[in-house]
């Protein structure tokens, strides 16, 4: 496989609701629509199968750096991150690669 | 998409040697052909885009959560976690998930 894969993990603070973490869900599922870089955008929540496993991942895939770096820095990502995601984050774990 | 997915990342330790590091990559990238419930495995050291990113990611995709669950417990992928991976590693974030 070509292109260039963006992983990112999270694990959500103490305190927030499952509402706010679906809503990160939400928000990230809309970006597709407004940033056509984005080849595609998997996002999930741990299954629960393993216990000391992060909450939420997101698996984006794109053509090729430059348009990751479009995503990355796009401002309707940015408003993801700063409205939803900042705001319950408790840890964050990130690869980028070319698969 | 359906199926199961199993995302991991790992830090590797201070002192640990490159060799060491692709050593896991090779090891891994060998299971495909022992355990047929692997439906894809995909393995990526970080490209360096960002800082603060851990040092390398598996993305394996399975038929089904038990699919999964053969490849976690098989006795060649518990070889390469014990022999290769447990010796260097330093910090570990996983996801499993429902694509």
């Amino acid at each position: 496989m070509s292109g260039f894969r963006h992983v990112v993990m999270f694990t959500w603070a103490e305190g927030t609701t499952t509402s706010q973490q679906e809503e990160v869900r939400t928000r990230l599922a809309e970006l597709p629509a407004v940033i056509p870089e984005i080849g595609s955008l998997s996002l999930g929540a741990d299954a629960g199968v393993n216990p000391g496993n992060f909450d939420f991942v997101v698996v984006g895939d794109f053509a090729d750096r430059d348009a990751y770096l479009v995503y990355r820095d796009h401002p309707a990502h940015r408003a993801v991150i700063d409205g939803y995601i900042t705001p319950i984050l408790d840890r964050r774990a990130a690869v980028q690669y070319e698969p």
